[in-house]
């Protein structure tokens, strides 16, 4: 059974993770957002490509949710002992890859080149794709700050401001590499990684070719909300800014138009026969996956549910 | 009396920081070779305006002739372990140097604006100016390697290769900033410091309006070459190519348009006389410079000469 994983930053890497660990090399692919990247200091970053990749890699840093594990900080102290920007940490190994990405970048190779090419310097067996080759921005309008880049209003503002809007900048432009419309072409089930629908799948879905591509396919999400929060980042708050409230049941209406099925939590087994009003199936588990066991539990019970559905 | 300094790296950085030992900081305005500038990682990285600049504030390694002393190598040793170019060495520290140093670039601001603000930052008391704003790459052409920037000569085949053709790729388009030809007008003498005249002092002089200003100040050299060797780099050997015989004679008659005296050390004392035909007096003294007691005596030497000739 073929999957594609959608994902963006920590929880897309957590059960991405766990699909990679059960999963052969050429039954999955993980798509992931790239909304978030910019350019700092001149280099380009892609903060959850980077999170994703480290995290199949066995070398991202679980207490951060961003970064490698025991990675120094020598050139980002320098860089605040010279009064320059310190918003966004960068660390010293961590910067060899965006150093990498730029050079690269710069010689004309393409994101998902990229990519894959880390993906062969970290031998991580499965292809790790992003949604798109070209930069589309994420931007958060916001009442108190104005227009921010995704990682000003998260990371700088420590997502305080209240959205107003989210906007995917030129993603009207954005051109999906032939092995994303291929990997969807062959999957036999899409998976929607317990990721911020907002920010971290609306971004990917609204990639010229994959919307249409979804409904055609078994769709199956695990939602990123548990017991009324978000287990990590700033959705239930920008819910809660739209006055809506933070459930299983607006994720799941968010994927409505392609959705099958949707994992919650099992503390929040309650929202299930609204949700299945809305001709969605759900299963409710404990998805919580704060390590390698969980996420390969999770990842089981998700294939094992699919193979059952699709056959 | 005010001097106007022209310095490439690490000679250069010697005699500029025993001149700022000695000189007020409206008296010494230190203009530095920008032609080995280059892109590395998407990085803006100035060689000779970093060598001096660090020289000047304290924190240069003087075992190397680049970079800060003490630095640690973190993000190089991970760019090496995922192959990626290790060629150009580059510290942590550095690199919190060249990653504002682009940031600022790319928000706008000028190369001379940029030098001034790390002189700030680090608490240099006199001006370090770029000799220009816009990138002017000097070009090598080898015999071997066909042609090679500045730095893939220098430091990728340690100026193996033997060289053809030097060539300052678009220095007819250089601008100087205002402040470079302000220091220029207001000096009373120039003084160009022991670096190679061939690829460090000559793509100053080559900035348009440098040249015409040399003529009507009072020049003095220090030579880079000592008893028939470069004291560092590539100019007795690339002399040697041309079959040029190693010596201040050839440095003075680099200069000879403009030039009015040469030091040269006591071991080359035997030159003066061949110099002197061409109308250009020599000093002959101690020029080596491996401690800053010894940059002080000599910058001193040349001061007490100057206001000796000029006045």
């Amino acid at each position: 059974m073929k999957i594609v994983a959608l994902a963006g930053g920590v929880g897309g890497a957590k059960l991405a993770q766990g699909l990679s660990a059960v999963l052969p090399e050429d039954d999955l692919t993980i798509i992931v957002n790239t909304g978030d990247d910019f350019t700092f200091f001149g280099l380009y970053i892609c903060p959850d490509l980077d999170t994703v990749t480290y995290t199949l890699a066995g070398m991202a840093n679980p207490a951060t949710g961003w970064g490698i594990l025991n990675d120094s900080f020598k050139v980002y102290e320098k860089l605040k002992k010279n009064g320059s920007p310190d918003w966004f940490m960068l660390g010293d190994q961590d910067l060899a890859t965006h150093l990498e990405r730029t050079r690269l970048l710069q010689a004309g190779r393409s994101l998902t080149e990229i990519t894959l090419h880390f993906r062969d310097v970290w031998n991580i067996k499965h292809p790790i794709l992003p949604m798109c080759d070209q930069p589309v921005p994420t931007l958060v309008d916001t009442r108190d700050q104005g227009m921010l880049s995704f990682q000003e209003y998260f990371v700088k503002y420590h997502f305080e401001p209240v959205v107003e809007k989210i906007i995917f900048k030129d993603i009207d432009q954005a051109r999906p590499d032939k092995r994303v419309l291929q990997a969807f072409d062959q999957a036999d089930a899409v998976v929607i990684c317990p990721s911020n629908p907002l920010v971290s799948i609306a971004p990917i879905l609204s990639v010229p070719g994959i919307r249409e591509r979804m409904a055609s396919k078994y769709v199956l999400a695990v939602s990123p909300i548990v017991g009324g929060k978000a287990i990590k980042g700033p959705l239930a708050k920008i819910y809660g800014e739209m006055g809506i409230e933070p459930s299983p049941v607006h994720v799941a209406l968010h994927y409505a138009e392609f959705l099958n099925c949707i994992f919650l939590d099992n503390q929040d087994v309650s929202y299930g026969k609204e949700i299945e009003q809305s001709g969605i199936i759900f299963q409710a588990t404990d998805i919580m996956m704060p390590d390698l066991p969980n996420r390969i539990r999770l990842a089981e019970d998700i294939l094992e549910f699919l193979r059952k559905e699709i056959i």
